[in-house]
């Protein structure tokens, strides 16, 4: 029992992920020897200016940009504000409109609801029951008002991987914008901003093993982009402020990482379908939501029914397991999951719906683990 | 000579600081031991939030401020911008005007300019030679339109301490807000936001030994408060994203040495005394430009006839001394001091003035060296 409640197992890797030991080291490197002010003109200035160049290099080689179109922020949801509340600010009252998806992260679906007493006017298309977004629904919504389309490459929740190179040939066919948030596909599946074909995408250190409270932001040159942060001329004048270079550099040497998460992705991809698979046959009636094709390889949603999430959460925890009920920025809030109500589940099942993310650093005995603490404790009373 | 190049001594401690040991110790333990999401609900989640709660104390004891007013964000740029944008979105077009000093920072100044095609009305009141603001010449300014009067408690530049207390009374009387940008006064002189008697302040750890990349701002109770930053419910839904809990746990460490940090008050300024009077007699014509009283105790902004900064800062480089010609956040520009010309100086001063700010670190032998330096090469050159 002692033993039990010893073990540790992390399978939330969606909500945020361990920072690894060479981005740790990166970083205690920085804040210890090189924290001079990079827009100071001096030696020790330069170094740290040098250090977010690098930084630059390899967040930008990660996701195929150039340098001049990558842009360091606080956090992807400033990155998504800074799109969304400049750009709306740019086209109206010219073009008010914004075509977006029903299952955006709040920090995109927050913003949105913020600029709509502002005269922007947002419009949803529909999903099918795994998430998907198709562009002829997208299509219907295109006028000449519209200015941008805004859909996310991976969702959180379910890990839908949405087909982002079709709707941007679409967005461009009608002169429209497009801004994809990439921060739960970035580290989980290859990422080329070029082939996605997209005018902004968005990205977090930390859901890549890298540190908290860093962004990044990619502008296609020649997209419009404006100030959100205003003061200083950093980061090209686009965003002000000091930058948090260990942090920067931190993400840096976490995006030179990103072909070895990659390359294990069909291991995480084999235990998540075990995982899957065990649970099926060992929890009558449980559904899962993530869809088998075209989902991201760590991601499982699934509802036990007449469980609420909450008490497995609790339970799972009691036993060294984590595993969350949907996003980790809508946790305080008691409502059901706006995701899981879109792709047709009732408040009910919502409120009974687990995600389940594994990362690299999961094996086959934590699967294990997890699945006898779940067939011990939870299976029983699905009925 | 090698010994020359070898030396290293850092006078810019305006511009950022040293990270403290303790701070790097505190940073490392948070992102090696507790790097879980804040808003997630289990156990290491829950330590994570607690991490940012004990920050939260640790920051508002520091500056006499209550926890739920004190707020963490991505850096002071971002809380000077998020009163500003937010307030004037909230009283325009009721109320349109901001008055506001000449020598605030960027992040205030490029924030009022960005404000004013949206039709906010900014009025700056004059300052004296010193750069001292007179809460009269504010008063001359104050009309019903007025919503908010913005004046930073120390300069960056010059160091100058304003009567934060006066024009806050002022202000109150005439019912209107105040926000002051403290983040040069923090870790220099003692800060009280009660005794300050204003609205909203703002802060920034990389300035008293903490690390760059989280700012915190004071918003008094009741004040009205928006968020600038819209996504998920941290910090009670005013600043949406994934806390840099590394980053926040450093600040209130390095808010918990404040005391410490003031005890050196007495040491700075004897030793910018000495080095202010030794370049009075060694530097024929030398006009230094900061107040000898209402000053913080370890800035001295100096006009060196005839020798560009540009230049005097290539040469102390050399020599291993860091030094700037003003604020790093206008370092890029080659346009004279915006701060300096407010208290007077013309184009060519203010391209010829040195800023010179000591630190906690700084020792005797230090100004000694520095001292020597100047002498020998620059001295000379002012004729």
């Amino acid at each position: 029992m002692l033993n039990f409640l010893r073990r540790k197992v992390y399978l939330d890797n969606n909500a945020t992920t361990r920072v690894s030991y060479s981005v740790r080291k990166t970083m205690n490197r920085v804040l210890k020897r090189h924290w001079g002010n990079p827009s100071s003109g001096y030696r020790s200035g330069k170094v740290a200016s040098q250090i977010i160049e690098q930084a630059r290099e390899q967040v930008a080689k990660a996701i195929n940009a150039h340098t001049h179109e990558t842009y360091f922020t606080g956090c992807a949801t400033e990155s998504n504000n800074a799109v969304l509340q400049t750009l709306s600010n740019h086209f109206y009252p010219e073009k008010r409109k914004i075509i977006s998806s029903p299952i955006e992260h709040p920090s995109i679906a927050n913003t949105l609801e913020f600029l709509k007493p502002k005269g922007i006017i947002v419009e949803y298309c529909s999903v099918d029951k795994f998430g998907f977004v198709s562009a002829k629904e997208i299509e219907k919504l295109i006028d000449n008002d519209t200015f941008l389309i805004c859909c996310m490459l991976a969702n959180n929740e379910i890990g839908s991987i949405q087909n982002i190179t079709e709707i941007s040939a679409l967005a461009h066919k009608n002169n429209i914008l497009t801004l994809s948030d990439c921060v739960q596909a970035f580290g989980k599946i290859p990422i080329d901003v070029k082939a996605l074909g997209v005018d902004y995408a968005t990205f977090s250190a930390h859901k890549l093993y890298g540190p908290k409270g860093v962004g990044a932001l990619y502008a296609r040159i020649s997209s419009p982009l404006a100030p959100f942060i205003h003061g200083g001329h950093q980061e090209e004048g686009m965003r002000a402020g000091t930058e948090s270079v260990h942090n920067i550099a931190g993400f840096g040497k976490a995006c030179t990482d990103v072909p070895k998460l990659l390359s294990h992705t069909q291991r995480i991809k084999q235990l998540k379908e075990l995982l899957a698979d065990q649970l099926r046959s060992a929890v009558p009636g449980i559904i899962i939501n993530s869809p088998s094709e075209n989902c991201l390889p760590n991601t499982i949603s699934a509802t036990i029914p007449n469980v609420s999430s909450k008490e497995s959460m609790m339970l799972l925890d009691y036993y060294g397991i984590s595993v969350s009920s949907g996003s980790a920025c809508s946790t305080h809030q008691d409502k059901p999951s706006r995701v899981l109500k879109s792709i047709g589940l009732s408040d009910k099942a919502a409120k009974e719906t687990l995600r389940i993310s594994l990362g690299i650093h999961t094996r086959k005995n934590d699967i294990a683990y997890t699945l006898k603490i779940i067939k011990k404790y939870l299976a029983s009373r699905t009925q």
